[in-house]
Protein backbone atom coordinates (compact mmCIF):
# COMPACT_ATOMS: atom_id res chain seq x y z
CA UNK A 1 0.00 0.00 0.00
CA UNK A 2 1.07 3.36 -1.05
CA UNK A 3 2.27 5.13 2.63
CA UNK A 4 3.94 8.55 3.34
CA UNK A 5 4.96 9.11 6.48
CA UNK A 6 6.39 12.76 7.64
CA UNK A 7 9.07 12.35 10.48
CA UNK A 8 10.14 15.01 12.97
CA UNK A 9 13.48 15.46 13.79
CA UNK A 10 15.38 17.48 16.89
CA UNK A 11 18.91 17.99 16.29
CA UNK A 12 21.05 20.47 17.94
CA UNK A 13 21.79 22.57 14.56
CA UNK A 14 19.99 22.59 10.86
CA UNK A 15 21.75 19.94 8.74
CA UNK A 16 23.73 21.61 5.86
CA UNK A 17 22.30 19.62 3.06
CA UNK A 18 19.36 17.33 4.64
CA UNK A 19 17.83 15.92 1.40
CA UNK A 20 21.61 13.92 1.16
CA UNK A 21 22.35 13.67 4.33
CA UNK A 22 18.14 12.21 4.58
CA UNK A 23 18.89 9.95 1.53
CA UNK A 24 22.51 8.64 3.52
CA UNK A 25 20.03 7.92 6.77
CA UNK A 26 17.40 5.75 4.75
CA UNK A 27 20.62 3.42 3.09
CA UNK A 28 22.48 3.33 6.62
CA UNK A 29 18.92 2.51 8.48
CA UNK A 30 18.08 -0.23 5.35
CA UNK A 31 21.42 -1.99 5.16
CA UNK A 32 20.58 -3.05 9.16
CA UNK A 33 17.52 -4.49 8.30
CA UNK A 34 18.53 -6.24 4.50
CA UNK A 35 22.15 -5.07 3.44
CA UNK A 36 21.05 -7.12 0.56
CA UNK A 37 17.71 -4.90 -0.02
CA UNK A 38 19.77 -1.76 0.75
CA UNK A 39 21.90 -2.86 -2.31
CA UNK A 40 19.69 -3.85 -4.72
CA UNK A 41 17.64 -0.27 -3.98
CA UNK A 42 20.76 1.45 -4.06
CA UNK A 43 21.32 0.36 -7.94
CA UNK A 44 17.38 0.42 -8.68
CA UNK A 45 16.78 3.29 -11.96
CA UNK A 46 13.54 3.31 -10.40
CA UNK A 47 13.25 3.61 -6.91
CA UNK A 48 10.02 2.80 -4.83
CA UNK A 49 10.45 5.28 -2.21
CA UNK A 50 10.62 8.88 -2.55
CA UNK A 51 12.50 10.95 0.25
CA UNK A 52 12.22 14.59 1.06
CA UNK A 53 13.27 17.17 4.04
CA UNK A 54 10.24 19.44 4.23
CA UNK A 55 10.17 22.91 5.82
CA UNK A 56 9.15 22.44 9.79
CA UNK A 57 8.40 24.96 12.33
CA UNK A 58 10.22 26.14 15.22
CA UNK A 59 13.30 24.29 14.24
CA UNK A 60 11.76 21.13 13.71
CA UNK A 61 13.32 19.17 10.67
CA UNK A 62 10.56 17.38 9.05
CA UNK A 63 11.93 14.13 6.71
CA UNK A 64 9.01 12.90 4.83
CA UNK A 65 9.60 9.21 3.53
CA UNK A 66 6.82 7.79 0.79
CA UNK A 67 6.94 4.56 -0.62
CA UNK A 68 4.93 2.68 -2.95
CA UNK A 69 6.18 -0.86 -1.86
CA UNK A 70 5.17 -3.41 0.89
CA UNK A 71 7.98 -4.88 1.43
CA UNK A 72 9.93 -1.30 2.01
CA UNK A 73 7.69 -0.18 4.32
CA UNK A 74 7.02 -2.22 7.28
CA UNK A 75 11.11 -2.86 7.29
CA UNK A 76 11.78 0.49 7.23
CA UNK A 77 10.03 2.10 10.11
CA UNK A 78 11.22 -1.36 12.58
CA UNK A 79 14.61 -0.45 11.96
CA UNK A 80 13.62 3.13 12.16
CA UNK A 81 12.12 2.90 15.98
CA UNK A 82 14.94 0.33 16.25
CA UNK A 83 17.93 2.94 16.11
CA UNK A 84 15.63 6.09 17.12
CA UNK A 85 16.88 5.21 20.85
CA UNK A 86 20.53 5.61 19.79
CA UNK A 87 20.09 8.80 17.66
CA UNK A 88 19.18 9.16 13.57
CA UNK A 89 22.82 10.19 11.88
CA UNK A 90 21.70 12.94 9.69
CA UNK A 91 25.34 14.16 8.43
CA UNK A 92 27.75 13.85 11.30
CA UNK A 93 25.11 15.14 13.88
CA UNK A 94 22.41 12.53 15.78
CA UNK A 95 18.85 13.53 15.69
CA UNK A 96 16.38 12.44 17.97
CA UNK A 97 13.12 11.29 16.30
CA UNK A 98 10.46 13.16 18.37
CA UNK A 99 7.37 11.96 16.16
CA UNK A 100 5.96 10.00 13.10
CA UNK A 101 2.89 11.51 11.55
CA UNK A 102 1.25 8.93 9.47
CA UNK A 103 -2.28 10.30 9.11
CA UNK A 104 -3.20 13.71 6.92
CA UNK A 105 -4.63 14.74 10.43
CA UNK A 106 -0.75 14.48 11.53
CA UNK A 107 0.31 16.35 8.61
CA UNK A 108 -1.40 17.25 5.54
CA UNK A 109 1.43 15.64 3.34
CA UNK A 110 1.10 12.36 5.35
CA UNK A 111 -1.55 9.02 4.63
CA UNK A 112 -2.02 6.26 2.89
CA UNK A 113 -3.92 5.04 0.59
CA UNK A 114 -4.29 1.49 -0.78
CA UNK A 115 -3.54 0.09 -4.59
CA UNK A 116 -7.42 -0.89 -4.76
CA UNK A 117 -8.36 2.66 -4.01
CA UNK A 118 -5.92 4.42 -5.87
CA UNK A 119 -7.65 2.09 -9.24
CA UNK A 120 -10.91 3.27 -8.06
CA UNK A 121 -10.00 7.38 -7.91
CA UNK A 122 -12.79 9.11 -9.26
CA UNK A 123 -12.45 10.09 -12.83
CA UNK A 124 -11.03 13.68 -13.42
CA UNK A 125 -11.10 16.28 -16.50
CA UNK A 126 -8.82 18.61 -14.71
CA UNK A 127 -6.70 19.05 -11.79
CA UNK A 128 -4.08 21.17 -9.75
CA UNK A 129 -0.50 20.25 -8.74
CA UNK A 130 1.36 22.10 -6.17
CA UNK A 131 4.75 20.91 -6.82
CA UNK A 132 6.24 22.16 -3.13
CA UNK A 133 9.57 20.90 -4.00
CA UNK A 134 11.80 21.70 -7.32
CA UNK A 135 10.55 18.72 -10.15
CA UNK A 136 12.24 18.10 -12.93
CA UNK A 137 12.02 15.14 -16.15
CA UNK A 138 14.88 13.88 -17.71
CA UNK A 139 14.75 12.66 -20.73
CA UNK A 140 16.72 10.46 -22.86
CA UNK A 141 17.40 11.29 -26.53
CA UNK A 142 19.69 9.63 -29.15
CA UNK A 143 23.01 9.64 -29.19
CA UNK A 144 23.80 9.34 -25.66
CA UNK A 145 22.00 12.67 -24.53
CA UNK A 146 19.92 13.14 -21.46
CA UNK A 147 18.14 16.47 -21.34
CA UNK A 148 16.83 17.84 -18.19
CA UNK A 149 13.32 19.60 -18.63
CA UNK A 150 12.28 22.41 -15.95
CA UNK A 151 8.68 23.14 -16.58
CA UNK A 152 5.67 21.76 -15.93
CA UNK A 153 4.94 20.06 -19.28
CA UNK A 154 1.97 18.64 -19.17
CA UNK A 155 3.05 15.34 -21.24
CA UNK A 156 5.96 15.15 -18.97
CA UNK A 157 3.85 14.98 -15.80
CA UNK A 158 1.54 12.73 -16.80
CA UNK A 159 4.04 10.30 -18.59
CA UNK A 160 6.16 10.44 -15.39
CA UNK A 161 3.33 9.56 -13.31
CA UNK A 162 2.07 6.42 -15.42
CA UNK A 163 5.67 5.50 -15.68
CA UNK A 164 5.55 5.23 -11.72
CA UNK A 165 2.18 3.28 -11.90
CA UNK A 166 3.17 0.71 -14.32
CA UNK A 167 6.51 -0.01 -12.31
CA UNK A 168 5.16 -0.34 -8.71
CA UNK A 169 1.46 -1.14 -9.15
CA UNK A 170 -0.20 -4.41 -9.08
CA UNK A 171 -2.45 -2.90 -11.50
CA UNK A 172 -0.92 -1.97 -14.49
CA UNK A 173 -2.29 -0.77 -17.25
CA UNK A 174 -1.97 -3.71 -20.13
CA UNK A 175 0.41 -2.68 -23.72
CA UNK A 176 -2.60 -1.21 -25.43
CA UNK A 177 -4.06 0.40 -22.99
CA UNK A 178 -0.80 2.60 -21.89
CA UNK A 179 -0.02 3.15 -25.43
CA UNK A 180 -3.58 4.35 -25.65
CA UNK A 181 -2.92 6.46 -22.29
CA UNK A 182 0.00 8.18 -23.47
CA UNK A 183 -0.96 9.28 -26.96
CA UNK A 184 -3.76 10.90 -25.56
CA UNK A 185 -1.92 12.52 -22.60
CA UNK A 186 0.58 13.86 -26.19
CA UNK A 187 -2.86 15.33 -27.97
CA UNK A 188 -5.38 16.19 -25.10
CA UNK A 189 -3.92 17.71 -22.51
CA UNK A 190 -3.49 21.47 -22.00
CA UNK A 191 -2.02 23.65 -19.10
CA UNK A 192 -4.90 25.45 -18.06
CA UNK A 193 -2.92 27.69 -15.95
CA UNK A 194 0.02 28.38 -13.52
CA UNK A 195 0.65 30.28 -10.16
CA UNK A 196 3.79 31.16 -8.55
CA UNK A 197 5.93 29.00 -10.98
CA UNK A 198 9.34 29.62 -9.97
CA UNK A 199 13.11 28.00 -11.12
CA UNK A 200 15.82 26.46 -8.94
CA UNK A 201 18.67 25.06 -9.26
CA UNK A 202 19.97 22.09 -5.97
CA UNK A 203 22.03 19.57 -5.27
CA UNK A 204 20.14 16.05 -5.68
CA UNK A 205 22.47 13.27 -5.60
CA UNK A 206 26.06 13.77 -7.29
CA UNK A 207 24.95 16.86 -8.97
CA UNK A 208 22.93 20.28 -9.21
CA UNK A 209 19.49 19.73 -11.40
CA UNK A 210 17.44 22.68 -12.56
CA UNK A 211 13.24 22.68 -11.32
CA UNK A 212 10.16 24.24 -10.54
CA UNK A 213 7.92 24.50 -8.02
CA UNK A 214 4.31 26.32 -7.93
CA UNK A 215 1.12 25.57 -9.07
CA UNK A 216 0.10 24.11 -12.48
CA UNK A 217 -3.59 23.29 -13.92
CA UNK A 218 -3.68 20.88 -16.10
CA UNK A 219 -6.75 20.25 -17.88
CA UNK A 220 -8.16 17.01 -19.76
CA UNK A 221 -9.70 17.53 -23.15
CA UNK A 222 -10.84 13.62 -23.80
CA UNK A 223 -14.71 12.65 -23.48
CA UNK A 224 -13.00 9.03 -23.20
CA UNK A 225 -13.83 7.94 -19.71
CA UNK A 226 -10.92 5.27 -19.55
CA UNK A 227 -8.94 8.50 -19.77
CA UNK A 228 -10.42 10.21 -17.33
CA UNK A 229 -10.43 7.17 -14.94
CA UNK A 230 -6.79 6.78 -15.43
CA UNK A 231 -6.29 11.04 -14.80
CA UNK A 232 -8.17 10.40 -11.68
CA UNK A 233 -5.93 7.56 -10.59
CA UNK A 234 -2.37 8.76 -11.30
CA UNK A 235 -3.18 12.39 -10.11
CA UNK A 236 -4.25 10.47 -6.78
CA UNK A 237 -0.91 8.04 -7.05
CA UNK A 238 1.07 11.74 -7.47
CA UNK A 239 1.72 12.14 -3.65
CA UNK A 240 2.99 9.11 -2.77
CA UNK A 241 5.12 8.69 -5.91
CA UNK A 242 6.25 12.20 -6.36
CA UNK A 243 6.24 13.28 -10.19
CA UNK A 244 9.42 13.09 -12.43
CA UNK A 245 12.74 12.43 -11.25
CA UNK A 246 15.21 12.19 -8.43
CA UNK A 247 12.50 12.07 -6.18
CA UNK A 248 14.51 9.96 -3.70
CA UNK A 249 16.19 13.27 -3.73
CA UNK A 250 13.62 15.57 -2.61
CA UNK A 251 12.63 16.73 -5.80
CA UNK A 252 9.15 16.28 -7.33
CA UNK A 253 6.96 16.72 -3.94
CA UNK A 254 3.26 17.42 -5.23
CA UNK A 255 0.32 17.39 -3.60
CA UNK A 256 -2.89 17.41 -6.00
CA UNK A 257 -6.46 18.77 -6.04
CA UNK A 258 -8.80 17.41 -7.99
CA UNK A 259 -11.54 19.63 -9.86
CA UNK A 260 -15.51 18.79 -8.15
CA UNK A 261 -16.80 16.91 -11.68
CA UNK A 262 -19.28 19.25 -13.01
CA UNK B 1 14.39 45.08 -43.90
CA UNK B 2 12.45 44.33 -40.62
CA UNK B 3 11.75 47.51 -38.57
CA UNK B 4 9.88 47.78 -35.04
CA UNK B 5 8.20 51.31 -34.89
CA UNK B 6 6.43 52.66 -31.76
CA UNK B 7 3.68 55.16 -31.85
CA UNK B 8 2.98 57.32 -29.28
CA UNK B 9 -0.81 58.25 -29.34
CA UNK B 10 -2.84 60.99 -27.17
CA UNK B 11 -6.89 60.82 -26.87
CA UNK B 12 -9.40 61.15 -24.06
CA UNK B 13 -9.21 58.64 -22.61
CA UNK B 14 -7.46 55.17 -22.28
CA UNK B 15 -8.64 52.31 -25.19
CA UNK B 16 -10.63 49.88 -23.59
CA UNK B 17 -9.10 46.41 -26.03
CA UNK B 18 -5.97 48.41 -27.31
CA UNK B 19 -4.60 45.59 -29.16
CA UNK B 20 -7.71 45.15 -30.59
CA UNK B 21 -8.26 48.66 -32.18
CA UNK B 22 -4.59 48.67 -33.04
CA UNK B 23 -5.58 45.71 -35.34
CA UNK B 24 -8.59 47.25 -36.72
CA UNK B 25 -6.79 50.68 -37.25
CA UNK B 26 -3.89 49.01 -39.03
CA UNK B 27 -6.20 47.56 -41.77
CA UNK B 28 -8.41 50.80 -41.84
CA UNK B 29 -5.16 52.40 -42.82
CA UNK B 30 -3.95 49.53 -44.94
CA UNK B 31 -7.08 49.31 -47.03
CA UNK B 32 -7.07 53.12 -48.00
CA UNK B 33 -3.55 52.59 -49.45
CA UNK B 34 -3.86 49.03 -50.95
CA UNK B 35 -7.49 47.65 -50.29
CA UNK B 36 -6.27 44.06 -52.26
CA UNK B 37 -3.14 44.11 -49.96
CA UNK B 38 -5.41 44.33 -46.89
CA UNK B 39 -7.13 41.84 -48.18
CA UNK B 40 -4.94 39.56 -48.78
CA UNK B 41 -3.25 40.36 -45.41
CA UNK B 42 -6.06 39.69 -43.57
CA UNK B 43 -6.65 36.44 -45.00
CA UNK B 44 -2.77 35.33 -44.70
CA UNK B 45 -2.18 32.51 -42.20
CA UNK B 46 1.23 34.03 -41.47
CA UNK B 47 0.88 37.76 -41.48
CA UNK B 48 4.08 39.69 -42.01
CA UNK B 49 3.66 42.00 -39.75
CA UNK B 50 3.45 42.33 -35.31
CA UNK B 51 1.07 45.05 -33.61
CA UNK B 52 0.78 45.33 -29.73
CA UNK B 53 0.29 47.86 -27.14
CA UNK B 54 3.44 48.57 -25.03
CA UNK B 55 2.95 50.29 -21.40
CA UNK B 56 3.67 53.52 -21.81
CA UNK B 57 4.03 56.76 -19.34
CA UNK B 58 1.55 59.59 -18.24
CA UNK B 59 -0.90 58.13 -19.96
CA UNK B 60 0.21 57.81 -23.45
CA UNK B 61 -1.19 55.08 -25.29
CA UNK B 62 2.24 53.28 -27.18
CA UNK B 63 1.49 51.02 -30.02
CA UNK B 64 4.39 48.70 -31.41
CA UNK B 65 4.37 48.16 -34.56
CA UNK B 66 7.07 45.54 -36.76
CA UNK B 67 7.10 44.42 -39.80
CA UNK B 68 9.48 42.11 -41.62
CA UNK B 69 8.03 42.94 -45.33
CA UNK B 70 9.34 46.19 -47.00
CA UNK B 71 6.62 46.50 -49.35
CA UNK B 72 3.78 46.75 -46.17
CA UNK B 73 6.39 49.31 -44.44
CA UNK B 74 6.72 52.08 -46.54
CA UNK B 75 2.65 52.21 -47.26
CA UNK B 76 2.08 51.45 -43.82
CA UNK B 77 3.90 54.79 -42.72
CA UNK B 78 2.73 57.13 -45.19
CA UNK B 79 -1.14 56.58 -44.72
CA UNK B 80 -0.38 56.67 -40.86
CA UNK B 81 1.43 60.13 -42.00
CA UNK B 82 -1.65 61.15 -44.25
CA UNK B 83 -4.06 60.16 -41.66
CA UNK B 84 -3.06 61.13 -38.56
CA UNK B 85 -3.91 64.86 -39.05
CA UNK B 86 -7.89 63.71 -38.98
CA UNK B 87 -7.30 61.51 -35.72
CA UNK B 88 -6.36 57.79 -35.77
CA UNK B 89 -9.62 55.99 -35.13
CA UNK B 90 -9.18 53.34 -31.95
CA UNK B 91 -12.28 51.75 -31.19
CA UNK B 92 -14.71 55.10 -31.14
CA UNK B 93 -12.08 57.42 -30.22
CA UNK B 94 -9.69 59.12 -32.59
CA UNK B 95 -5.95 59.46 -30.95
CA UNK B 96 -3.59 62.26 -32.08
CA UNK B 97 -0.55 61.00 -33.49
CA UNK B 98 1.92 62.54 -31.25
CA UNK B 99 5.57 60.80 -32.36
CA UNK B 100 6.85 58.04 -34.73
CA UNK B 101 9.82 56.25 -32.57
CA UNK B 102 11.42 54.46 -35.07
CA UNK B 103 15.40 54.00 -32.85
CA UNK B 104 16.40 52.52 -30.13
CA UNK B 105 17.40 55.72 -28.97
CA UNK B 106 13.51 56.25 -29.16
CA UNK B 107 12.16 53.66 -27.47
CA UNK B 108 14.10 50.73 -26.50
CA UNK B 109 11.28 48.49 -28.39
CA UNK B 110 12.35 49.95 -31.85
CA UNK B 111 15.02 49.69 -34.49
CA UNK B 112 15.37 48.59 -37.95
CA UNK B 113 18.12 45.94 -39.06
CA UNK B 114 18.61 44.86 -42.68
CA UNK B 115 18.58 40.74 -43.26
CA UNK B 116 22.25 40.69 -44.39
CA UNK B 117 22.62 42.15 -40.68
CA UNK B 118 20.25 39.34 -39.39
CA UNK B 119 22.15 36.79 -41.58
CA UNK B 120 25.30 37.68 -39.92
CA UNK B 121 24.24 38.40 -36.19
CA UNK B 122 27.17 36.49 -34.19
CA UNK B 123 27.05 32.75 -33.24
CA UNK B 124 25.32 32.12 -29.15
CA UNK B 125 25.20 28.96 -27.23
CA UNK B 126 22.61 30.72 -24.82
CA UNK B 127 20.30 33.89 -25.03
CA UNK B 128 18.12 35.63 -22.52
CA UNK B 129 14.21 36.07 -24.07
CA UNK B 130 12.07 38.90 -21.97
CA UNK B 131 8.66 38.11 -23.14
CA UNK B 132 7.41 40.88 -22.56
CA UNK B 133 3.46 40.25 -23.65
CA UNK B 134 1.86 37.22 -23.11
CA UNK B 135 3.04 34.59 -25.60
CA UNK B 136 1.68 31.11 -26.82
CA UNK B 137 2.27 28.71 -29.19
CA UNK B 138 -0.16 26.75 -31.10
CA UNK B 139 0.21 22.78 -32.09
CA UNK B 140 -2.16 21.56 -34.84
CA UNK B 141 -2.43 17.50 -33.52
CA UNK B 142 -4.23 14.69 -35.54
CA UNK B 143 -8.24 14.55 -35.64
CA UNK B 144 -8.37 18.26 -36.22
CA UNK B 145 -7.16 19.13 -32.84
CA UNK B 146 -5.23 22.43 -31.90
CA UNK B 147 -3.68 23.22 -28.82
CA UNK B 148 -1.98 25.78 -27.57
CA UNK B 149 1.27 25.75 -24.73
CA UNK B 150 1.45 28.53 -22.61
CA UNK B 151 5.31 27.71 -21.48
CA UNK B 152 8.54 28.66 -22.83
CA UNK B 153 9.50 25.11 -24.21
CA UNK B 154 12.63 25.61 -25.99
CA UNK B 155 11.71 23.27 -28.92
CA UNK B 156 8.72 25.72 -29.38
CA UNK B 157 10.47 29.40 -29.33
CA UNK B 158 13.17 28.49 -31.33
CA UNK B 159 10.94 26.35 -33.98
CA UNK B 160 8.74 29.15 -34.18
CA UNK B 161 11.35 31.70 -34.90
CA UNK B 162 12.62 29.20 -37.67
CA UNK B 163 9.04 28.48 -39.01
CA UNK B 164 8.86 32.87 -38.88
CA UNK B 165 12.70 33.32 -41.08
CA UNK B 166 11.81 30.63 -43.28
CA UNK B 167 8.25 32.47 -44.29
CA UNK B 168 10.09 35.79 -44.56
CA UNK B 169 13.73 36.24 -44.49
CA UNK B 170 15.34 36.14 -48.61
CA UNK B 171 18.03 34.02 -47.60
CA UNK B 172 15.43 30.33 -45.97
CA UNK B 173 17.47 28.06 -45.07
CA UNK B 174 17.51 24.97 -47.78
CA UNK B 175 15.55 22.14 -46.82
CA UNK B 176 18.15 19.60 -45.38
CA UNK B 177 19.40 22.46 -43.04
CA UNK B 178 16.26 23.25 -41.78
CA UNK B 179 15.59 19.60 -41.15
CA UNK B 180 18.70 19.59 -39.10
CA UNK B 181 18.39 22.96 -37.67
CA UNK B 182 14.91 21.44 -36.13
CA UNK B 183 16.24 17.84 -34.86
CA UNK B 184 18.68 19.72 -32.92
CA UNK B 185 16.55 22.46 -31.35
CA UNK B 186 14.53 19.11 -30.35
CA UNK B 187 17.60 17.54 -28.75
CA UNK B 188 20.56 19.98 -27.65
CA UNK B 189 18.44 22.91 -26.40
CA UNK B 190 17.77 23.47 -22.85
CA UNK B 191 16.40 26.10 -20.83
CA UNK B 192 18.60 26.87 -18.08
CA UNK B 193 16.79 29.27 -16.26
CA UNK B 194 13.50 31.32 -16.13
CA UNK B 195 12.45 34.29 -13.91
CA UNK B 196 9.44 36.05 -13.04
CA UNK B 197 7.20 33.50 -14.76
CA UNK B 198 3.41 34.65 -15.05
CA UNK B 199 0.51 32.96 -16.35
CA UNK B 200 -2.78 35.28 -18.25
CA UNK B 201 -5.47 34.35 -20.44
CA UNK B 202 -5.80 37.42 -22.84
CA UNK B 203 -8.24 38.56 -25.42
CA UNK B 204 -6.58 37.63 -28.84
CA UNK B 205 -8.99 38.42 -32.01
CA UNK B 206 -11.78 36.57 -31.56
CA UNK B 207 -11.19 34.48 -28.05
CA UNK B 208 -9.13 34.33 -25.14
CA UNK B 209 -6.02 32.57 -25.20
CA UNK B 210 -3.09 31.69 -22.29
CA UNK B 211 0.36 32.88 -22.30
CA UNK B 212 3.00 33.13 -20.47
CA UNK B 213 5.36 36.58 -19.78
CA UNK B 214 8.58 36.44 -17.92
CA UNK B 215 12.27 36.19 -18.31
CA UNK B 216 13.98 32.54 -20.00
CA UNK B 217 17.26 31.96 -20.71
CA UNK B 218 18.08 29.40 -23.17
CA UNK B 219 21.51 27.04 -23.22
CA UNK B 220 22.60 25.40 -26.82
CA UNK B 221 24.24 22.38 -25.85
CA UNK B 222 25.46 21.90 -29.06
CA UNK B 223 28.90 22.17 -30.59
CA UNK B 224 28.00 22.53 -34.11
CA UNK B 225 29.09 26.27 -35.55
CA UNK B 226 25.93 26.52 -38.23
CA UNK B 227 23.89 25.66 -35.47
CA UNK B 228 25.12 28.25 -33.05
CA UNK B 229 25.09 30.42 -35.79
CA UNK B 230 21.27 30.09 -36.57
CA UNK B 231 20.69 30.35 -32.74
CA UNK B 232 22.11 33.73 -33.20
CA UNK B 233 20.41 34.74 -36.29
CA UNK B 234 16.71 33.47 -34.73
CA UNK B 235 16.90 35.16 -31.59
CA UNK B 236 18.19 38.04 -33.23
CA UNK B 237 15.10 37.86 -35.43
CA UNK B 238 12.69 37.37 -32.47
CA UNK B 239 12.58 41.38 -32.02
CA UNK B 240 11.23 42.00 -34.99
CA UNK B 241 8.99 39.22 -35.56
CA UNK B 242 7.80 38.01 -32.14
CA UNK B 243 7.41 34.76 -30.90
CA UNK B 244 4.75 32.49 -31.16
CA UNK B 245 1.25 32.93 -32.55
CA UNK B 246 -1.74 35.97 -32.68
CA UNK B 247 2.05 38.20 -32.69
CA UNK B 248 -0.53 40.74 -35.11
CA UNK B 249 -2.63 40.73 -31.85
CA UNK B 250 -0.41 41.67 -29.02
CA UNK B 251 1.01 38.51 -27.96
CA UNK B 252 4.41 37.38 -28.43
CA UNK B 253 6.69 40.60 -28.11
CA UNK B 254 9.99 39.70 -26.54
CA UNK B 255 13.47 41.26 -26.16
CA UNK B 256 16.63 39.02 -26.43
CA UNK B 257 19.92 39.36 -24.52
CA UNK B 258 22.60 37.27 -26.11
CA UNK B 259 25.25 36.11 -23.56
CA UNK B 260 28.80 37.30 -24.84
CA UNK B 261 30.68 34.36 -26.19
CA UNK B 262 33.26 32.81 -24.21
Amino acid sequence: MPHAVVLELIGDKPPLYPAKYAHGLFFVLLSRVDPQLSTKLHEAPRKPFTLAPLTGRNGALLLRFTTLDDGLFGPFLRVLLEVAPEGLPLGDTPYRLARILATPEGHSMAGACSWEELKSAPRQREASFFFQSPTIFTTSKPGGRTRYTSLPDPRLIMSSLLDKWQAHSPYPYNPREEAALRELFELDLELAAFKNLRFHRIQAGKGFFPGFTGEVTLKLHSDSLEVQEAFGQLTTLAFYSGVGAKTPYGMGVARVQPFPQG
